[in-house]
């Protein structure tokens, strides 16, 4: 299934597109990238696929979620693959705005979720969720979908833009799709090109403290010290990472566990690596997550 | 032309109803209001006439703009007599949610305009622009006007608007429509029905400050500190006024204005007052304005 994508770069251009286009009673499924796609991206496109007529693609490196400016020059910008993927899995529409179009001159207008955008990663990247919040306010505006799609592995992100949603009254179904992982387990990510072959190597350590936990969890342990110390055992094979956070948390509100863990839990690991060679250049931040399944429950609620 | 409006009360409903117009093609002008309507709001609701086919009213006390409780607890609720005035101006929907729609349970999503909400009224009643902002952003969304109307007696909010729909790309015309008064020159507030008699008498200095302010800008005079003077003489005859805030700044920016005035310049006022008869209750805030035109400044750009 190949076709070439329209590419749009104006707002008002996708504005009156997703208007013909919702008149006519199709649907569109919005996935918001930051472009540097990969397979991960590609099974969003699927994903989104099974929920509208037409699959929208936004590419835009969005300046106010990096706290760090490094880590927004250094982010990959691979427009020309970006769209032969694209292409090879039959997106409709590739919106990708300059700076200007989301941030006209003067912009001093923010979209803030505020409890859940604290903890995580929202503690250790001050900001970050503001960016997001107010950039993907700012690409539905514009695309106007009945869905968008975003990975689970960004799972507080994935909760912050459900609340925002639902807070707004965006009338947009919010979709999440599975982390893809490469054969090793490691979960896929833009920033993975960045890490040289020892972080490579023991950047596993975070999906084995998942499957670890994960063991334990099925197994019946429910001591939330218990738990992290194996999780902790596990990351410390990482020699040169250096552990953000590594919590337990609920998967709605995102408040921290008490010490008797019980029902679905989030397990959300942040490491930092450092980064390829020479040494030179900022460290890479990698995040992966599981949310552990009390099983006994979900078997009474199936029985039920 | 005498009309029933049609009464929706769910955002959800709306946003089908609004849906069904666009792609009609016919175009809905939104005139947010939180009711206790009167011949100002009826006003907005002709301006609103000259830009769409279908003119829709909201009526909804916001809560979280109002950052003193008593004055939500007092705002005027007159439902069946704000209907028959819409009846009477042909208004097609009157959008009347409660409070659960537009702020569902555990709602934390902020919309927040920065700078342009610091000063003036801004700075007296924290928090008060970020509640508007928030629950326009959700009116936005729920009825998706093609042109939404806003008088230009709340000249900030106006302001404050006007860049959250342009920074967020909502797609919408922002119209301001002029300020009406009572023959003697009070500005119509929803407000005013809570000035005892003395005060009621005492409120007009806001619009005779407003005149002597204008009177001596078309007659040349150009120093902000003699300008105010001038103001200030007015206010104080109001001698049971306590004076909020009387600024001269950029219409613009709202940055404040230089000693020396040039071009136009925004003249705002904010005067508390005594409420009714026993001095129970909290004090009655009123506000107005106006723009001092550089008339010469005109005149050129009109031979230009």
């Amino acid at each position: 299934m190949t076709t070439t994508p329209i590419v749009i770069r104006k707002t008002a251009e996708l504005q009156a597109r997703a208007e013909a286009v919702r008149c006519a009673g199709r649907r569109i499924a919005l996935v918001p990238t930051m472009g540097a796609l990969h397979e991960a991206h590609l099974s969003l496109v699927d994903e989104a696929r099974r929920h509208a007529d037409e699959v929208w693609v936004s590419i835009f490196v969005n300046p106010t979620q990096f706290n760090d400016p490094a880590d927004f020059d250094k982010y990959p910008q691979t427009f020309d693959a970006d769209l032969a993927l694209c292409a090879g899995r039959g997106v409709d529409v590739i919106f990708a705005p300059t700076v200007d179009q989301l941030y006209p001159d003067g912009a001093q207008t923010w979209v803030d979720v505020s409890e859940l955008a604290l903890p995580l990663c929202g503690a250790s990247r001050p900001g970050h969720f503001k960016g997001v919040t107010t950039v993907v306010t700012k690409l539905f505006l514009a695309a106007r979908p009945h869905v968008a799609v975003f990975g689970q592995k960004d799972f507080q992100q994935l909760a912050v833009i459900r609340r925002m949603t639902r807070d707004l009254g965006f009338g947009i179904e919010i979709v999440g799709a599975p982390t893809l992982r490469e054969a090793d387990g490691l979960a896929m990510s833009s920033r993975n090109v960045h890490l040289g072959p020892v972080a490579r190597e023991e950047a596993l350590a975070l999906s084995r403290a998942l499957a670890a936990a994960d063991t334990a969890y099925a197994a019946g342990e429910r001591s939330q010290a218990v738990l992290l110390d194996r999780v902790h055992a596990e990351l410390c094979e990482a020699r040169q990472g250096k552990i953000d956070y590594a919590e337990l948390r609920d998967p709605e509100t995102l408040e921290q566990a008490g010490p008797v863990l019980e029902g679905d839990v989030l397990l959300a690991l942040a490491v930092f690596f450092r980064p390829d060679g020479d040494g030179q250049g900022s460290e890479v931040r990698l995040i992966d997550n599981i949310v552990l399944r009390d099983r006994s429950t979900h078997r009474n609620e199936e029985q039920a």
